[in-house]
């Protein structure tokens, strides 16, 4: 009974760790102490869509926290220039970048011990997907599953739709990282940024590392409304979707009204009862259980009974992140400066890698 | 008799003044002074293939000084982002990028009136153009003709051939150019630009003038061995093509060599008669008169005498920008060094409209 969940976030990385289990690595976490972290460059990216939802804080960002006690050096983007691939408000959009920002400080990222940037404040990036833009063909971008899907949606897209998986490969290879957590979605776009460094090498010698993907089996959190999609900050149901920033209150309510079945028992049976295996499995995950842990808990209580259960878990999980994102989220200055330093730290990363890569080209 | 020439030159934009005559615009030059210049902001770029030929300077470079005088701002950029869109050795590269500074600065491109710079030390370059391609569809560039020709010669290219006029709209845009001259193959590739502008005003408020272009009857100097086609740096015929760097010796031979027909007399009559008609029209530009003179002028020769004359009027002309192309090109600190002083400038433009930019967006 594998934990084969999926996150939903609509991040540009999906960030799982290749650990089956995330409470033996969130809880190992301190205790490894940063002397003996193994070296390694992890880098992610996720897109600014504001306060992120409990499918994203399990499927994602918690791994997030963990791999900061796994690896020596550990980067995390708001990818606010792939954001822009799709037609943005600015003033929300500048409101979704703090609301990361202070989502993802709130879930337990470090600034001493990671580094938490803006993607747009390190021009390198654009630079450097530039260059390996020259070196991708057209038709290799054509069969990208999330361009094949998006252009659909809207009649064919943007350029920047297009060529977005060539950002990713320079996010990735800017830093010359080493690991890329990946969620199943994202692995042929990691398969390019492995070409491209490839590629990249064979044309001007040996330069950037082959990114390898920290892959798991992955969390699907799904719709409370709906058990057969994915739990989505754009769900139109306002009931499907556990933000971090909901009171308990509304926790509460929104777990109340989950789609169940007509069987009153709990169980785990994602396929044949999706409704309530998916509240099992938040359970599992927000009170570091495992599932049998919590359907053992559950022998005698009925599907109504459990959901109080649930959600006071959840509650349990989120209330302190929830008043964490509230104080951050008071003070602008002090997230911008947070992202200042973080980008900083970031440029002075990115800086020599590109004038090797400049003189590599030819440029000098 | 219109001088209707068309310059060959390998560059991303053809600078060719709207003035009908050259000769009134560069002798008018230095006479105009500095502080009575118009308002205007004049962009353009040449890719660095290195020395440039007799086509290059006649059909636009010998422009490009003279816009030195006509304009307050002038700025000209060696756009070696936009050569690798092409596959590039990358030591050729650098001695092409250092060899088409020593050309531009030996044909009268003034570094204390006008901005000389390399494009890839301004990182803004890339940065407007990941934002730009995000308002750019795909189709909007499949029918732009360049791309139709490059792609089907190399059984369809990279992405960067295929993003290129975005990256030259952002190059215009992002110093809020007023002016580019253009040649008529990058009219298509100005009308992005302006689309583009357009694009980004009525999304995010006024922000970008739209960029003009100062088109002219443009000078189409010929293959000496094939006055059917343009004169061209690859011509796998050595002597179809007088660079600036040929001795007076190599002129007079390749001009003797020219191919024209079996009249003996000197007319000029580019569509029965091209080969001849093509000395005549280079004869003219060199020597600063006009087509008429010069066949006035030759009246009585054989195209046997007239070849002599013809070479060595392209021998007083290019004499002096040899002899200061091999005084540079002597001391590449001395280029790098003024190349980095016209990044350093172009940058101090770029940065505050990317500021803007970055705001008006919603990056912060």
């Amino acid at each position: 009974m594998a934990l084969s969940m999926k996150c939903n976030v609509k991040s540009v990385f999906r960030f799982i760790h290749k650990s089956n289990s995330y409470r033996r690595l969130f809880k190992a976490g301190k205790a490894t102490g940063t002397t003996s972290l193994p070296k390694g460059q992890v880098f992610s990216g996720i897109q600014p869509t504001g306060v992120p939802h409990l499918g994203n804080y399990l499927g994602a960002l918690e791994s997030w926290v963990a791999l900061q006690d796994e690896y020596s050096t550990v980067m995390y983007s708001i990818v606010d220039l792939h954001s822009i691939t799709q037609p943005q408000d600015p003033q929300i959009l500048r409101d979704n970048i703090l609301d990361m920002a202070a989502s993802l400080l709130a879930c337990g990222i470090d600034p001493t011990r990671s580094i938490l940037f803006q993607q747009s404040q390190v021009s390198q990036h654009a630079e450097l997907s530039w260059i390996l833009g020259c070196l991708t063909s057209m038709p290799r971008l054509r069969h990208l599953p999330q361009w094949k899907m998006k252009s659909k949606q809207k009649n064919e897209g943007s350029v920047g739709l297009y060529t977005y998986p060539v950002l990713q490969a320079a996010d990735i290879l800017l830093y010359k990282s080493t690991h890329v957590p990946v969620g199943e979605d994202q692995i042929q776009h990691l398969e390019l940024a492995q070409d491209l460094a490839r590629i990249f090498n064979n044309q001007y010698g040996e330069f950037f590392p082959e990114p390898r993907a920290l892959l798991s089996v992955t969390r699907k959190v799904k719709s409370l409304r709906d058990p057969s999609s994915k739990m989505s900050k754009s769900d139109p149901q306002k009931l499907s979707t556990v933000f971090l920033t909901d009171t308990p209150d509304e926790i509460v309510f929104k777990i109340r009204r989950a789609v169940t079945d007509f069987t009153s028992e709990v169980t785990y049976e994602p396929e044949s009862r999706p409704g309530v295996s998916n509240l099992v499995s938040m359970h599992a995950a927000v009170s570091g259980q495992s599932v049998e842990e919590v359907v053992r808990l559950a022998e005698g209580m009925d599907t109504g009974q459990y959901k109080n259960v649930v959600a006071e878990a959840i509650v349990q999980k989120l209330q302190p992140i929830r008043l964490e994102i509230q104080r951050l989220r008071a003070d602008r200055g002090h997230l911008e400066s947070l992202l200042a330093k973080g980008a900083e730290k970031a440029r002075s990363l990115a800086a020599p890698v590109m004038t090797e890569v400049r003189k590599l080209v030819g440029f000098y």
